[in-house]
């Protein structure tokens, strides 16, 4: 109920120093291990999904509560309306209210708002503006966290590195593959993208293997490659999953849509039928390092990976998916926190 | 868990006596000002939503939760079902349950039931009768209160008339336009009646403005005439914005359909395509008394009224939407507080 | 978040010894009247509905908030997505994620998982295995809750057995006539499944009466006689609701699907349109012993029962819906409490 002059949001993890990048996750691991401080009390956290949400919803919301404070919780589908993201425009179409508005006054109600924006999907160019996150950044009173954007996102990507950090320890020098993976419905690239950027923080040499037309967004890459020259860390491509996993630590798949397609269905659909084999099996497996597997869920099973490394030793994917809990604590500790 | 014998409903402003209503106002400034005590440990609200909301939803629930009670969320849009009002009848039709029954049900698990109906918008004749919100106050245990019905939106109201007491000051003898806006979905005149009986009672110098067509419900009309004449203010209708500006306190925007057209789409929609300049500006508000600009949102910027005067230092929008959570406080303390 | 190695699952009432279901409607009694130890401080339950519910979902709240717990409630029709629930197969359907991983998932972010299926609707065959549920149960490391599948609906019946026991003190040798009912959108039989073994249980003499068609799941049946057998009760059916209705103490309506013709629309509808005389009136009422008249709802008033039953002095249905209340406090304090 006290906005702060300027806010603190988590739109993506350029918004943080190394220096916080790396408190926030011992803070993490230290959370795990100890408990958190009870750090919310009387405080409330405004969750908005646009699109739907299981794990993200739900551990945000046990999140916030364990830490003795109170979740809104408001879906798009059930409770409210489109908004409008663009300034200065005559608003006479479909949304009849503005995120500016909307930000403005949510934040007069909580202290904090959490955003899960819903990309119209037509034009990646459009799209990985990301234009619907920034409204809200830009006209809220209060922290904005960015629960998955077109281009970003923020909160696996600390729940991804918190859980190697957990496995692996020291991060430097280790090497981790992102395997594209097919499904019949692929998701966006921002897991990869965030992923991406904070490994190559962290200076690990990172191999992403993909089929030919499924290029991740070019300005991401310049910026991963940036912060690898940093770090001492690498980025590399590769057509080759078996090149991509070859030493690796860490295997960890994902599918995303093709941006060269971006929109368009029945490319798209075309594009993926040629791309049967790409999926995660212990052969693979195999080619790593004593590799763990890594998946940011929901998973195809069989499909983007076999039963037998899911359930197998080696599978991280639960832990990722436990760490959401303790890692939110932490950004909403350090954010919002008394 | 113990309802009263007679619970006390909110269901418009006539179910409050003047002095009752000058409590509220004043219990809400305070709040505003003070804080409010803690009045709900161990209650509950139960809010069934049977249309979307942001501003009620999220300001209700934040309200409730400050006050350490525990709000209980329901869409009918995802969670449950149709309901029947009718007394009486075979109920072999589309509604499963009738809402004496869910009402009674209800008052047993929960403190208190906020209420969002969904008018048919069939007949205005049928709408304004209230039925919904009605068969809840007559079967529920525990108060009802509405959160904007076909006739009535009482919660709207008392923010309102707290923001202009809180930028006004005393009331009697100040004048009130409200002017209808263009919108290509307009809103039911709701928001509009509850103000106009409530800016009557006060003693404001009311002046509605809108085109030809549009004209209020008779029965709200009659009854702000009267609340008027014991007030000493005054209501009058015209058709001309600037008359209704010129010399006014505050220019309050809305946009509301056509209760001649009401349920016939096309004649309403060929009738709003004749009402275009309907909207608020920097030229109309110069002809106030350093005219406030106010609007219950949500607002279609630059149809309803432009950036300028929206964004602007006289724009009251904001306070108005976030006393929603003061003026609630007030009502929830005084209709369930211990 | 410290699952128990191997969690207590509330299924069906089977999951409980007879000793063991006595326990909890001594403890739902003794809630009603004293009040409940707030059992829950620091402990979530998440609630997932795959189909829509009013009394369940806020009685369930209810009972989590009033104990010093905290609800996440989920809809799948706003919130999240399809679940997989067979084991093994290729997931190139519909459905992104298996139960298995959500359970899991779930299982590490609050302490019980109470869920309702949807089940599918094609086949009796199929539904009546319960997969979703025992998947569930499979798959989670904390207590499963079954909110109503195909075959069992466990807290109804709870409420239920708690209800009449305090009406009519001790239910050996007493008659329960269980009454099929006309609707244009019959319920499955979960609800009448799960009276008709736990009234077996306690020793009651069950008559159930139902068109011809409308026959129970042949295992329910078994177990229920089988029960009978040991509390020295009777299990009988009739297709006259008359004889049903002789010198019962307890009349209960229910409307549920014919699984003869489960699937098939059209059959059902015409086999439905022969029924319309099955409906409980005070003619029916009087053939009873002092009965009183019971409904789990949503009723439809006057097609299932008239208005002069069910809102006369005899009608139990207000207090069978607050029973759930109590009943479900006395379930989490069992299965969850500290």
């Amino acid at each position: 109920m006290t906005p702060t002059a300027s806010p603190r949001h988590l739109v993506h993890l350029g918004d943080l120093e190394q220096s916080e990048l790396e408190d926030w996750i011992e803070l993490s691991l230290s959370i795990k291990r100890s408990g958190a401080a009870p750090a919310l009390p009387g405080r409330s956290l405004g969750m908005l999904f646009f699109r739907g949400s299981l794990r993200t919803r739900t551990s945000f919301e046990a999140a916030v509560n364990q830490l003795g404070g109170h979740a809104i919780n408001m879906s798009a589908a059930s409770d409210f309306w489109d908004l409008e993201a663009r300034e200065g425009v005559v608003m006479d179409g479909r949304a009849p209210e503005h995120i500016r508005d909307a930000a403005a006054v949510l934040s007069s109600y909580v202290d904090a708002l959490a955003i899960r924006p819903a990309p119209a999907g037509h034009s990646w160019e459009l799209d990985r503006r990301d234009e619907g996150i920034h409204a809200w950044a830009m006209h809220a009173r209060v922290p904005v966290i960015n629960m998955e954007s077109a281009l970003w996102h923020p909160l696996q990507a600390l729940a991804d590195t918190m859980t190697m950090r957990e496995s692996l320890g020291a991060l430097a020098g280790r090497k981790l593959a992102i395997v594209w993976s097919h499904a019949p419905e692929p998701s966006s690239p921002a897991v990869v993208h965030s992923l991406l950027v904070a490994a190559a923080r962290f200076g690990m040499n990172v191999s992403v293997a993909h089929p030919t037309g499924y290029e991740l967004d070019g300005e991401v890459i310049r910026r991963a490659k940036n912060a690898a020259e940093t770090s001492g860390g690498t980025v590399e491509f590769t057509s080759e999953r078996e090149a991509a996993a070859k030493g690796a630590h860490v295997v960890y798949a994902r599918s995303w849509r093709s941006i060269e397609h971006y929109g368009n269905t029945t490319l798209a659909a075309s594009q993926r039928s040629r791309t049967a084999g790409w999926s995660v099996d212990e052969a693979l497996m195999k080619l790593g390092e004593d590799a763990r597997f890594m998946h940011a869920m929901p998973i195809r099973r069989n499909l983007e990976v076999t039963d037998e490394v899911l359930d197998g030793p080696r599978s991280l994917t639960l832990t990722q998916a436990e760490n959401r809990l303790h890692s939110q604590k932490a950004v909403l500790t350090r954010l919002l926190g008394r």
